[in-house]
């Protein structure tokens, strides 16, 4: 496709290229812009018809919005920052260097720069920072039929109207409305007779996550955000929710591998950027393992007079922390998807320990098979590694699903609870009980 | 909550409870209902208006539904199954045992039935599954008058009615209609001069998580279903698609940790089949593991000589191993939301061998103080640990980001390449180095 651009840019084919972009959504616009030599992209950029340009833009990498900010006249600027919806303005002046926000404030109407300056105050990860304010407003007194009047004057692009809301004078909500009901009722009929009371909202407060929780709960496509004073100020709709719901679980799968969470993209993030999100829990976790290693220090006369139990420490330091990770893994997502909560603490452990034992039998007697039968290890050898892997498995199973309900408990997120901490806690019992058992059952 | 419903069942308050439900959402209802005793599940559900009630219904979980469908009458059920949408009734069918599905499809009526039947041919996770049939179609010739006439007249309730699809006596899709344009366009506009003939749409054999994710690139709201034919069968809506994603990362973060998927609720799957979702893994993992073990059998005079050397492993394999993790998980994440893509696997093996690099100095030399200045070990084998440690990170660092790109090439799911097999692979490369180089430096 680039192929394409770039040829017909080269050859000047100005209606040809225009003629191929007619075909083709805003969005693959925006991907096929992604390859081109930064002129062509400009050129490309002021061909499109002025409505999609918008579009187009706003679904651009943040180094191209700078780049045609830059290069485009304050006036084809001011166009597009009319037509933008308020959050990707917002977005963009929250990610853009100083010298680029001047130029499009300067280019923003009075009432919009307003509203940004509203917007910037909401803390990140709000309700208040993912709303836009572009919805329609109708009163509970028009009828039908002034309602429809009133939606075709309204100049102003709605980023989602497949839902109305109904206010009185003080902007407090009092019912939505679906733009099915205008098509299916009379003329006549009043707003606040079909208007659904039963309203689904948010404050400009509260956390993102909450918000996408409400979405999946309700099956809803938007949800009207509130003040502190209960008057409507914005909408959230579900296309910006999807985008939460990934950076969500991006986070979640980052911090439960020992990762400083980071919202740029892999490719995207400098080397020493992504160095730094990960040496510290690395450091924290190696100084942690120095303990597990202390362990083994203690016990150096019996690893002197059998050595060979030397050679058992990786398998069990691995099934233990794999078992531990298993247990912690599906707590974790649990928790996040609301299907465990903190009072179901009993219940997961009982849980973990009756399948803990199921495992650790089952895990057991195949490494006895192994190393006693297969390898003729010494039987007293064979049962000190079996009977440690047995109760280490327990351990790591009943601790791995405890320590996330914990960590929600205090307030901290259960995802720092995952493999790479649990691992290192694990290693620990693992090894006292396989040098106490060694001890006793060895007779060193 | 539910005190106040099961108070007012236990007082027979029957204006009260209707009272009461009527200001609550079906969501919400369905919820208070999980704690109720089962015959007064009925009762309350009797209660409901019959849209409240289907509505609440559809959102039960099974075992609820299973009791109400076994105790009402079936003219009460057919109610029911008439007004339930059709992605809902098949979800019931496929899920409930076979006496109670034999008394849903009793009630159903037969165009029913056949639709049905045709949608427990469709393959789990494909559109073809996830899709609904209750959709508004228009067709090019009509007006605005006739499609406002066309959609009142119409009685069934369709899921989505914010996007018209627009098609031919042959069923296929010439365009979609936003409901807005309907009301925005004067009423003798021909529908062909309004629609959107820019359609995205999918195939009912199409993979859900290729849908989910066209539904995040182009922000959809739903999208249609084509047959082998090109027919319109049926559309998606994006909280069926909000429920894919969360399923999906569910799986992958149960792959990461070598678990199977299982797609029951932590709480209500049964001990024995959450232990047979984790036995394997663990067991395919240990055996792995003893050849690591190998390794230190291989090299047993070295530790007999130097016995301190065993303390260090501990602390070798958890920082090899999470060292490993963190690229693994950063690919595969990077993977799964197409950040990056196979072609990519020389920049990401580049970058992550240049992050290595730091963070490997950086944790040698914090090791090197520890072990070397503080704990006073001897010079030689400081250096042996920390020089292992620096090569263990980086080899841990570069196969961890290149074996979830390879399993994405191979066709398998990079999932798979995740904490758990990484840390077995790594580990036996820590060892290796950690006895080859104390072979070498410490002259044994």
């Amino acid at each position: 496709m680039v192929q394409i651009v770039s040829n017909l840019i080269e050859e000047r084919k100005i209606l040809e290229l225009s003629e191929y972009f007619a075909n083709l959504n805003s969005v693959d616009i925006a991907k096929d812009m992604v390859d081109l030599r930064n002129e062509d992209i400009v050129l490309a950029f002021r061909i499109l018809p002025k409505d999609t340009a918008v579009e187009v833009f706003s679904y651009l990498e943040l180094d191209m919005q700078e780049y045609i900010i830059q290069s485009i006249t304050d006036s084809e600027l001011k166009d597009i920052i009319d037509k933008l919806f308020l959050d990707d303005t917002v977005d963009i002046i929250e990610e853009l260097p100083s010298h680029i926000v001047k130029k499009v404030l300067k280019n923003t109407s009075k009432e919009k720069r307003e509203f940004i300056n509203q917007f910037l105050k909401y803390d990140e990860n709000t309700a208040g920072a993912m709303m836009t304010i572009e919805f329609l407003d109708l009163k509970e007194s028009m009828t039908v039929k002034d309602a429809i009047k009133y939606i075709r004057n309204d100049s102003l692009d709605k980023e989602d109207v497949d839902t109305c809301f109904i206010i009185d004078n003080n902007r407090k909500i009092k019912g939505t409305l679906h733009l099915k009901e205008l098509i299916l009722n009379n003329e006549k009929t009043l707003i606040e007779d079909i208007m659904d009371r039963n309203i689904i909202c948010t404050s400009t407060v509260e956390d993102q996550e909450v918000v996408a929780s409400e979405f999946k709960k309700y099956d809803l496509t938007c949800m009207p955000v509130l003040d502190k004073e209960d008057r409507l100020v914005g909408i959230i709709t579900v296309d910006d929710v999807m985008d939460i719901i990934d950076k969500e679980n991006t986070e979640d799968f980052q911090k439960m591998a020992a990762i400083q969470p980071n919202e740029e993209s892999y490719l995207k993030t400098p080397v020493l950027e992504l160095a730094k999100h990960r040496v510290i829990w690395l450091l924290v976790l190696m100084i942690s393992a120095t303990f597990t290693g202390s362990i083994i220090k203690k016990f150096d006369d019996v690893l002197q007079s059998v050595v060979i139990l030397a050679a058992f420490i990786p398998m069990l330091m691995d099934t233990g922390g794999n078992a531990g990770s298993q247990s912690s893994t599906l707590v974790i997502r649990g928790l996040a998807l609301g299907d465990i909560e903190i009072k179901d603490y009993l219940k997961v452990m009982f849980k973990e320990f009756r399948v803990s034992l199921i495992v650790a039998t089952v895990l057991a007697s195949v490494n006895f098979l192994r190393i006693y039968l297969l390898e003729r290890t010494e039987l007293a050898i064979s049962i000190t590694v079996c009977l440690s892997l047995f109760c280490t498995v327990i351990i790591a199973k009943v601790v791995g699903s405890l320590l996330p309900i914990v960590a929600k408990k205090l307030k901290f997120d259960p995802a720092i609870m995952a493999s790479p901490l649990i691992t290192t806690i694990v290693d620990t019992f693992a090894l006292m009980i396989y040098f106490t058992l060694a001890k006793v059952l060895l007779g060193i």
